[in-house]
């Protein structure tokens, strides 16, 4: 019975979040039920959705109870198993959350999955083949669902997911714009991601100015968005849509504290005749099979090779999301446990 | 060659659109060329998009030119034809503008169409069988798509788009309900119009205000809304929508005369994973015979009897075309020529 060091969420954020929402502690792994397995995290993914969870209000998932272990995406190895089909040494990625063990009963549909790492690394199944590579997917293919030829764009064009809508739409032979936070992010996105450009929007103190920028990074107009962020960037890309452009909503992270996030011209929707679709990728389980599996190519062929931002230690996890909120990643942030 | 008065666009708006922006002459019509058609138009239509017409700035459609005869719907009789397919007494629909008469070259797809008077009277061939009613169709059929016992809610509930919302909805076996200003309007869409219920918005000062009194009228939430006005509307609109709803944006009248019109909480597009959808109806004529042949089987059978707003002679227009914008017609507005 190993110990297990978790963090709880311990109070809920008024606005900004800060280290002290959480708290740290140890237990002990419980003995093995049947059906049930021990899983070793070696990787804890740190996702922007959590800090909606965080929050009390209404929104489409349940709020992250008060004292209870954070939600939260997992890669390990089993350890311990009372379950047929897993023996120990299998490589898992599943719901495990923000502690260095989890027990899972592996008969639940969708609890467990086993990963191959000969071709993609573990982490990656928390990242690019993983739900934020499945959440690009989806709102690339089935919402936007671009032409050869076509102008996307994505913001927070640098994360694990913009990186992958970014690879996913070249492999469409769209033209593919980033928008994303400083220089060196920029650079990234251009140099090691392979879009075609990329936007500074710090460079930018309202929206008419991004908008004209946006006007040159895609000088036949934007016809299809996969919005992250939400506010002046979003305010800034409907300036630009062309006729018929398609916006999927996957997050409005600029929001998430909770301060009021309007849209200025809404008439655009009308306009330019848009469709505006949010989603939750966790809805679309039907997709993930196909995804993966072409996610998996783009990874394994080295084709896509996205950065990773590494925290060590659970200890570090409350840290490296609060960063992560404010962009200070490079790529997927992961916590390493092990 | 009779002599035939036409309404110009003389000069732009600043803001608010005003009489002083038409101008009224006469001309004579001249002789016809082979396949024209003189037609005498026994009655105008008169609609919100032709306000979105008077501006200079970019839009879905040109400006209209100053100088010209407005753009509008008409229909009429054939008074002269040296077109094979076109006899003198045809009753027909087109585009003839705010004139007396018009010449049309009837070679031209769609430029003119025959129409049916024996069952449906010929003016609502610009209102409930044209158009309008075509616009209703298609946002509802093709973009809310609603399911028997969802909640369809359309703002401006009286109007001649609304109205046929309303009906098309009742008849797929929706809980209905309309947005309208004043208790008028509210007691003819629910007691002439046959919808369920009607929330009057002029009772409200803001949008929470609003969004309680949707919460009474829709106690299992919002399925579809069927958007005409924008701004204050939309905004409680979106506070009680379900999940997975479907916004139809047909209009924005709100701020049609060039104010802001933010929308104050997008992020529900998120939440609620809503579709928002802008069209235009010109640009779907693949719908318009089988919504023509639904619209007037509910006209012609007596189940959708939407009323008509009608001013007198053609120098009525301009008039009559601002109180529409203003709300003060019932139902379908109409200028008579004859």
């Amino acid at each position: 019975m190993p110990s297990n060091q978790q963090i709880l969420l311990d109070n809920r954020p008024q606005g900004e979040a800060s280290t002290s929402n959480f708290k740290l502690v140890a237990t002990e792994t419980p003995a093995l039920q049947d059906n049930q397995v021990l899983v070793k995290h070696h990787y804890l993914s740190l996702d922007p959705y959590m800090r909606g969870r965080m929050n009390d209000g209404k929104s489409y998932a349940q709020p992250q109870p008060l004292g209870e272990v954070m939600i939260g995406g997992t890669v390990g190895e089993v350890v311990e198993s009372k379950h047929p089909r897993y023996a120990v040494g299998d490589a898992v990625v599943g719901m495990g959350g923000w502690q260095q063990y989890s027990v899972v009963d592996a008969s639940v549909p969708g609890a467990l999955r086993k990963v191959d790492t000969s071709k993609v690394p573990l982490s990656h199944y928390l990242g690019a083949v993983g739900m934020p590579g499945v959440t690009a997917w989806y709102g690339l293919v089935k919402i936007i669902a671009p032409k050869p030829g076509e102008t996307v764009v994505v913001s927070a064009a640098s994360g694990a997911v913009g990186s992958a809508v970014g690879a996913l739409a070249k492999a469409r032979g769209c033209r593919v714009v980033g928008i994303a936070g400083g220089p060196d992010k920029c650079a990234y996105v251009k140099n090691e991601l392979g879009f075609d450009d990329c936007v500074d929007y710090r460079e930018h103190k309202d929206y008419t100015s991004l908008a004209k920028a946006l006007k040159v990074a895609c000088p036949n107009g934007i016809d299809g968005y996969f919005e992250n962020v939400g506010g002046m960037v979003l305010d800034a890309v409907l300036l630009r849509t062309n006729a018929f452009a398609r916006i999927a909503v996957c997050g409005m992270i600029a929001g998430y504290d909770g301060q009021p996030l309007p849209l200025a011209n809404p008439a655009l929707i009308l306009v330019n005749r848009l469709k505006v679709e949010g989603f939750i990728v966790s809805e679309h389980m039907e997709v993930w099979p196909e995804a993966l599996t072409e996610l998996g190519e783009l990874v394994g062929s080295g084709k896509f090779r996205p950065r990773e931002t590494v925290a060590e230690g659970i200890a570090a996890a409350p840290e490296a999301f609060l960063g992560l909120l404010k962009g200070k990643n490079f790529g997927k942030q992961l916590v390493k446990l092990v």
